[in-house]
């Protein structure tokens, strides 16, 4: 039924299965890891073609998943590329595209104190094959804050103070190794200053001292983000969003930009 | 079929329809206004039933709806109530309960330099029959901020601020007529500052400083919030939950209580 | 402060603001409609500026809006181009950008026993200036379902059916004036059958038939809506993406594709 | 600050930290799981005490989860009796309780061609403190799908099919040992077909058959699994909620029960 004729002649861009759910287990640098990522894998369909073979791309997943029980892959995007070799063996297609989307869990010491502390980052990897290349596209989510610094001007100190998050994504070939721990430490170096999950007085006076020696609108903490990361990720397409979940006001700001590789 | 015996005999507490989208028009004190807020509408059903007349329940929606074109009711839960004595011509229950979430906008005038602004606030109304008697939940879902005293004692005044929401919930008979503009009056005073969509900067400093001369954690917020409730709706059953989204934390910090009737 | 030379030099993309709730009235072929969009409204930033005058922003949204309760705006992106004209005498620009997200209800008639139904869209608009010009994206979400044609051919009739939502996306010069109920007309003639918040038995009889005698995947369903807009709204670009909530996996389908203006 | 006396006199139900993410460690019946759960940690506080030192919650939390590493609990209840047992010792309450919300992927077979699947299950854990005893609650979301008796009977066989969710939710003594993949057998048994990731044609043909051989309301998925919860839990509060997300209709159906320890 698939391989039939179709109700209407024309190549789609991208079929395939999303919000699939699975365990990925991964070896980087030495440390073993298991995230549950949200799976989303595609492949364009021919126009000659009624339907892609939806178990067949399952299946790619799943069997690429049961080895790693075995076979730990070194990274995110390594399970990614797997999964799309494998497809390839499986299912004609010309494109093909794999994400996955999950949290990373860092270790880190609180400033004053030395505390370990546990935080939390949003990942997404994605990884594509094209004319015979493939290339990725990595993505962190990074929890922060805007100090304003107009207000701190008008008031001679005093100032609003508010959650931010910053978005950045990197696009590369698949061959360029990087970190998704130093996108973290890009990003989180930028804002007025880093936040953590445990904070004794101590520290907690440090962190409020460090906004205020430090105050930055959404466009400064964008603007930051984008020249540490042209820096530190030379050739990459870069794509940075902050948004400031402004504590004077019931809506929020953004900044965003992009980088052509 | 629905008539029939069911497979396991048991009573169920609540069967009927939920997450359904539709218009409601009301004419509260003179001015008109139009939701569209989510429904859920409920009945029990007895162990003798296999099912629920579902499309019953959506008919008692959506003939009262089709009414309110000509006749605005007064209040979102005189739709309700419409509704709930209309369905019980057509389907026998004991119990049943209906609920409307939606938005509501209220102009405002920013504090120093008397612009009008639009503020929306989370509203949710529900109304249930019981043993002959109808009985109302109001709640509203209002923003604002906490401001952390303990931090501005340590640094000698300065601290971290953050977006906080607050919500109060009242529970009592059905003919006990409360404004939801009053409820969310009633939160909004208690927040170190009300907060605005839009500030000039002479409203900016006027909120930046009134929330340092304020300073409140998330417990004060929501005691506050109890308190006020207790003068302005006296007999209702109260709850309040206030959540606070940190400004130098990932996690975000809370305070809930309730006051019986 | 925001006139001053940033920490970073970089032309920003766009800056503003999101998530802003407010009411917006319009008077579309005589009918009078109220809407309580999401907001988001941006502007692109030169690298000799710190920040955006955000409040400028803001107040061309309030002043429009104030505005319409004595003059309502024909459409939704009427209201859109509106407030960016405005902006334009508050704060340079080179590029701005303004959407509205928000739900939609039309009234139906039920197939067979001809009762009244209201039934729910989203729709998103969204009004962008670059160079002198102003285009327009209009998007309409609209469920339906999919009804696999495999597992019938497979079983002789029987199949698995499930819950669809297909969105359809048209990018055009600001003056094509489109209609959005032709774009959910155009979407929901695609499924194997509407849907309809009340159905009857004899309704609910002719939509299970309508559905067994009209099978598609959701491959088919992406491209009945690109064929059915290509014909109905000839030059725009198109974007179509149909996401089926399988009844028999936990993870959805997807199918995806564009068509250049 | 936190120990001063409040500006209003009232005791709090709760007060605590959530939405708080971090790296859960658990070896049950030999096996090793690694979970990412969203924490909520809360005590009440007295009418004496203007805050709760919220850095003692979320250091009983970094602390535990930190001894994880050389030793693994046996439980996710475990990992929760062992951060309220720690705050003891930090902090006064009368009451306390931690809830953890994560997934649970399951390794299942296909019900004919033997294929290994991985299976997803959102499951909710929460321990609480009052009165010298600890209780606990389970919770799981299992997937499913309701096939219409109604529509099968009207027209000889045809029917409408949909996703459903339930969730299973059952309160006892922490010492009832209970194994969260026992409540998500219970609940998938009742199903009219259990789903898969992974269906080869003739899995899928099983299933399709399945369904049509055991056509379930909303109803009675919820009364099934509150028979089977009974049996299988016996002494246990139970309560059970099913969604359904119809085909034919924009909204969702519901019933939901409770049956008391």
């Amino acid at each position: 039924m698939q391989d039939n004729k179709p109700l209407v002649s024309e190549d789609l861009e991208r079929v395939g299965v999303t919000n699939l759910r699975t365990i990925v287990l991964t070896e980087w640098k030495g440390r073993k890891y298991t995230f549950t990522p949200k799976i989303e894998l595609t492949i364009d369909l021919d126009r000659k073609k009624r339907g892609a073979h939806m178990s067949r791309l399952v299946e790619s997943i799943t069997e690429t998943i049961e080895e790693e029980i075995v076979l730990r892959h070194g990274s995110i995007e390594e399970v990614g590329k797997s999964i799309l070799e494998r497809l390839e063996k499986k299912h004609p297609f010309q494109k093909a595209q794999i994400s996955m989307e999950t949290d990373l869990v860092i270790s880190r010491k609180t400033p004053k104190t030395g505390k370990t502390t546990m935080e939390s980052y949003g990942v997404f990897v994605s990884v594509s094959y094209l004319g015979g290349a493939y290339r990725k596209t990595l993505r962190v989510s990074v929890m922060g804050n805007t100090v304003c610094p107009h207000a701190m001007e008008q008031t001679g100190g005093r100032t609003h103070i508010q959650r931010a998050e910053t978005m950045l994504e990197l696009d590369t070939p698949y061959d360029n190794l990087i970190d998704l721990e130093d996108m973290v430490n890009c990003v989180e170096k930028v804002f007025p200053s880093e936040i953590y999950s445990l904070l004794k007085t101590e520290d907690e006076v440090y962190v409020v001292e460090k906004m205020h020696a430090n105050p930055k609108f959404v466009e400064d903490v964008t603007r930051g983000v984008i020249d540490a990361a042209r820096k530190r990720f030379p050739g990459c397409g870069i794509h940075v969003k902050t948004i400031s979940q402004e504590s004077i006001h019931r809506h929020d700001v953004i900044a965003e930009s992009r980088v052509e590789a």
